[in-house]
């Protein structure tokens, strides 16, 4: 993995990330495609839209199809046929927020499956075994994650457990070719943050990632907690706010020095009906549409607003049609794309960022 | 309207039907968008696949959105951005098969909506003006359905109001450029068939259709009954086996002189994760495909199987991820179009069918 800064505007950077299944251009915001398919689309779709790098995630592809079958495959490019990059959340976030009586311990964390009800224990090792098998571009290490706001003293523990496993994860891994991130724990607590910061940089990975964010708290909370995040990290290396967020989120963030980004907002929105346009989120399933066969986005040049119209959609919507999740997730993705096009143009070119602050 | 006969063997026949938005060789499957979306596709890839005309729905669009507002985005074409030709059933069988307390009288179907339990009434004057404002090139008129086996008396008496209702359409219609087809009934009563279609075609229409088929009978009661019907339909206009079928059906339709056939199975069996293929139906829900990472259907050229395995789409499959539903409904309507191609050719070429006999 090779990251070079090619421009700065302040503490905002525009990059180039090599990675073994490609170059990407940063600041980058990563589709999910949690179970190895971004809901409702083909590769060729999110080719087209201009992702360069999907995110998929190694606790879900763990309990289904599990890691042997992907590894089977071949890996999870040639799982799902895509031939860019790929980077796997390593879980940690998804054993918080998903699985069942979820316990921690310093060995990892034992949860049980929210499919089927069976026991497991993830590990910092066993993560990183799981990854290699899957084959992503970059892995992320295991974390322990705390809802926002926490006490000093809960979000210090986790924080230090979190340093601890990304340790016991970077001696454990065994490819070269495959980037691993260490992640920055530490809640609201400014010098949780940086006492966070400095001990996993101290450990060293070929990046780093701000975990624990857009997890409880305000975005004016949030905002400051991630610049302490990358005051406190080497300029070299590539940054990644994860699971970050709505359209302003992204451009605060980039003025903050983020590289990397993902979110389920464009793809779950998208199949709740609403278009995330500039001049803010349409509701498409709102009735006020269904007479309206105006373009959904009259700024946009994706597909879905070149070739439909918002009463159509609205009438796909009502009847539950599959074609109303294709026809948003294509647009919002491609929004978001759009957006990260616009603000990496806004840094190389050194000026006041041009995109519109309505979200 | 135009039709052409092209050649002929036996009695199948290939023919050219010229329609107001594109020309179509026969013999044609026709795949269903009930609400005005081939479930999970895009108009594109319709187009991409081979698909030279679509069927929609007129009860279904009576319901959601309603015919004002689809003539307000200026008809079916525009509205669901189709451009190539379009066939609208009727309703008659839908109301049949869907809807709530229907109650058929001389004068028409009173019913209640699946969707809300408003109270509605179908004649076939209020139908052929619906199917106006729809505007697709070929509307069905209002028939009377009955499920098979019925009593000669029960068949006699629907198929007599059916010709009823031909008659009372015929006289209402009102656009030289929208072409309007009768339908055959008679249950599984030679006779009856004769005094339909003989009944029918005294009314005079642009095409005859074949209803009351594939509703309850076995395959052997079904196909003398369509040779029963073309045997006694004109050989200079289209016929129209309505809601059949599968492989078979098809090849034994085309062998008996039906030139067009709509159907939901590849799309509906595409939606609960089967692929159709030369050597059957393939079950990709089932175990046994979770470690088998060869192509769907190896003798198949469409996108789905060129680019995707079993294993990948059974893992879609068993997470509920749409793109199964994509995927299958892709290479499920390749699959029809190729055949379909395959049986006319056997026809310019006068040679016996290629196609396979599994399914």
């Amino acid at each position: 993995m090779k990251f070079t800064v090619i421009a700065q505007k302040g503490m905002a950077r525009a990059g180039i990330l090599e990675l073994p299944h490609g170059t990407i251009e940063t600041p980058v915001f990563m589709p999910v495609g949690t179970l190895a398919t971004v809901k409702a689309m083909l590769p060729h779709e999110m080719e087209e839209l201009g992702a360069r790098i999907i995110l998929n995630n190694a606790f879900h592809l763990y309990l289904r199809p599990g890691a042997d079958i992907v590894a089977k495959a071949g890996g999870v490019h040639q799982f799902q046929n895509w031939k860019r990059p790929i980077l796997t959340d390593s879980g940690g976030f998804q054993v918080f927020s998903l699985a069942k009586l979820r316990k921690v311990t310093d060995e990892g964390v034992n949860f049980q499956s929210p499919i089927d009800g069976s026991k497991h224990l993830f590990t910092p090792e066993s993560v990183i075994a799981l990854e290699e098998k899957l084959g992503p571009d970059i892995a992320m290490v295991l974390d322990d994650v705390v809802r926002n706001p926490s006490t000093y003293d809960e979000a210090a523990r986790a924080m230090r457990r979190s340093v601890a496993w990304a340790g016991r994860a970077a001696k454990v891994r065994t490819r070269d070719n495959q980037a691993v991130f260490g992640i920055v724990q530490g809640g609201l607590h400014p010098d949780l943050r940086r006492e966070s910061a400095q001990a996993t940089v101290d450990i060293g990975f070929d990046g780093y990632a701000i975990g624990g964010l857009s997890v409880g708290e305000s975005p004016e909370e949030m905002y400051p907690m991630i610049e302490v995040c990358t005051d406190a990290l080497p300029v070299a290396q590539p940054r990644y706010l994860m699971g970050v967020g709505t359209p302003r989120d992204l451009r605060e963030g980039v003025a903050r020095g983020v590289d990397m980004f993902d979110c389920v907002l464009p793809t779950r929105l998208a199949r709740h009906g609403v278009a995330i346009t500039d001049e803010g989120n349409l509701n498409l399933t709102n009735a006020r549409f269904k007479r309206d066969f105006s373009t959904p986005d009259p700024t946009c040049n994706c597909q879905t607003c070149q070739n439909f119209t918002r009463g159509y959609i609205h009438h796909l919507c009502k009847c539950g049609e599959i074609l109303a999740a294709r026809l948003l997730t294509y647009h919002n993705l491609y929004f978001y794309q759009a957006l990260m096009r616009q603000l990496r143009a806004d840094i190389i070119a050194n000026r006041t960022t041009t995109v519109k602050e309505s979200q």
